[in-house]
């Protein structure tokens, strides 16, 4: 199938700007050490291969910055003006190497320990599809989606504003789960979610394992989704069964989920413990900085993107509010200065969604950098600059996300 | 991708339980040599090709029965449990061939006339798209989806459960266009849209055109949609430009649309004047019996369709109120005894879209006849028989559109 929108790639997006961006999957001493063992194969400009790995085939090769075997960005120019995000468009984040295939050879035999309830239990995913059912709409975003536009050369996947989507998930509300086994034991103040990768020899498994930690208060919202977009959840996105937490990070979505415990203490994992924590530049991880859970309030331009017609102009762009829901979203063709209320387009999904949103403007001969700034309904709104942290998490300043166009 | 659900094929499936049905594609009695000349081939029961033609090569197979080169339906287990049908997996009825993928090459450049308007004009699809944008969520059905049920015969696709699918269309709004064009002239009563198909050599235009004439009430809820599920409108579903009507039947979403003229009258296509029209069976169609315009309540399962486990099952379906949103749906599993409110499934997409639902139930061994049964919000609720009609249209009746589960 044809796309709707013609890819643009040029002077917005600053991955392909910056010839020598760092292309780094981890950001420790290790780091080349690590790549190596892991077997990810990080890409200098240009080396962007043809066609994609195996177990990301099916995805729309035209769609997608390809950054590294296991990092992949959907093009600013392919996000479209849609409620969800095409599967075969959405971005790639894994860090470990994709399991086998064979284990969504019999999706419903998989199974998942939950521990930390009253009683805990093995449960299949064939029994958790018999004790309920909730379909949600959620943004689905990396930590460091925007991570190119910090000057300091953040290190990690050069993400741009790709690393980002709107997905339907459809699973067992975690809540429906742990009920069913009594609740959680008392003193769980976290949810700890351990990923089923098979874990790398040669490397200490807490330095890799994918295990992550999130508040108790996201048992309210939280699932265990066997679909996505109404499909059997393809092993690239985690399949056959992920763990989603609506208005998270995509880090805490943990992928071929196998364990859920409900803990005292978040784990001592690397990926949590030092691991998506913001902190100041130079700065190393340490489990006392804020570790990326809720998302905050963001919006970007999806198009036009370089260049826009004289006359009559459709700009369009993505909003969402993490955890809560927008209350609208402010677009400026002048870099800030001034700002005109836009619309939002198409049904709204609920309070996890993001919102495509359409403000018509014209516009005549000359360049223009326009902008978006969106608000939630508890009155947050992306700030103009960026808040400068080692490894470029959590941007959502409104400058940085904007786009210059010329009209000729 | 793997989907979600495995496909089951039997017993619940009419049109795959009669050997003998009528394939022709055209009721009238020069049906097979319009056939002929069209271009179509009607399948008898085990002729279904391996493979799909090349216009519809991108669709899932798996998904799909093959009535013929230009009539395939989903299968009612591939129908999933999603608030948006996945494109690859929706219903194909096209009343005339495909038109050669040239006409999406330049899918901007596409024109579209508009007439019986103060200021009638030739915008392209360029132009539209300065116009205005919309994103509406509404269910695509084939007037004839449940045609397979009728006992008496009745020519046309045996369509089962699966020429319907719930589609997100993005476009201009058609009110947006007229009112810029200065609104529709005096005395105009319908709204006539022009397919743009190359019409076959040998046969009176006016048998084959496809143009049809809604009532100039649809105009508020009407759109010009170059997109579908947010991907550029495939020329396999009408692309670049169909015009959709929502709660609407689908020969109504008139496929790339090239003229729009609001009317005094309805057209004298054959289409419109005697086709898609209710008449008792033996009846000609004639212009003053009704037309397939808005569609009514309707709903039917999709799991468990063949065998259920022991013990806990969740009975999903999908339910619908045309132009109307639904109160409620219920179901039974016992073929209509007695009845339990179900619970809709995901976000609301609005009035025009469909509901999937689920609903809980324990089962022992046994046989169970499941049933559905959705109300609107102005207490329209299926019936339970059918109206029998000479081509099969508009069958809504809960009791036929039940599966029959063992139980073991």
């Amino acid at each position: 199938m044809e796309r709707s929108t013609q890819i643009q790639r040029g002077p917005n997006d600053p991955g392909l700007q910056n010839p020598g961006r760092r292309t780094l999957l981890l950001g420790s001493a290790g780091a080349m050490a690590a790549v190596s063992l892991l077997g990810f194969t990080p890409l200098a400009r240009g080396e962007e291969p043809k066609s994609l790995p195996d177990y990301a085939a099916w995805k729309d090769r035209s769609a997608l910055i390809v950054h590294s075997t296991n990092t992949m960005e959907t093009h600013r120019g392919a996000i479209g003006q849609g409620v969800v995000t095409p599967s075969d468009r959405l971005f790639i984040r894994n860090n470990l190497p994709t399991p086998d295939k064979s284990i969504v050879a019999d999706r419903d035999a998989w199974d998942v320990n939950i521990e930390g309830v009253k009683t805990p239990k093995k449960l299949t995913i064939g029994d958790l599809k018999t004790m309920g059912v909730t379909t949600v709409a959620s943004v689905l975003q990396c930590s460091g989606n925007g991570r190119a536009f910090f000057p300091h050369g953040a290190s990690g996947t050069q993400w741009s504003v790709g690393a980002a989507g709107c997905v339907l998930w459809t699973g067992v509300p975690l809540k429906t789960v742990v009920e069913a086994l009594g609740g959680p034991v008392d003193g769980a103040r976290y949810i700890t979610s351990t990923g089923g990768e098979a874990l790398p020899d040669g490397l200490d498994p807490k330095t890799v394992v994918v295990e992550r930690s999130v508040p108790l208060r996201a048992m309210d919202s939280a699932l265990l989704a066997w679909e996505m977009n109404d499909t059997a959840l393809p092993l690239t996105h985690g399949g056959p069964l992920r763990m989603v937490v609506p208005g998270y990070y995509g880090v805490n979505n943990v992928k071929y989920v196998k364990n859920i415990a409900f803990t005292e203490n978040q784990t001592d994992a690397k990926i949590q413990a030092s691991g998506y924590r913001i902190r100041d530049v130079g700065q190393k991880g340490a489990p006392d900085q804020p570790s990326m859970w809720e998302m905050n309030v963001k919006s970007w331009v999806t198009a036009p993107l370089e260049t826009a017609q004289n006359g009559r102009n459709m700009i369009y762009g993505v909003a969402f509010g993490g955890t809560k829901a927008l209350s609208g979203v402010e677009v400026s063709t002048d870099g800030g200065k001034t700002w005109k209320s836009a619309r939002f387009l198409g049904p709204d999904l609920g309070p996890y969604a993001w919102r495509p949103f359409v403000m018509a403007a014209e516009l005549s001969p000359g360049e223009y950098r326009i902008v978006s700034r969106a608000t939630d309904v508890e009155g947050n709104s992306q700030p103009e600059g960026r808040k400068d942290n080692e490894r470029g998490y959590g941007h959502n300043g409104w400058s940085d996300h904007g786009v210059t166009v010329t009209v000729s």
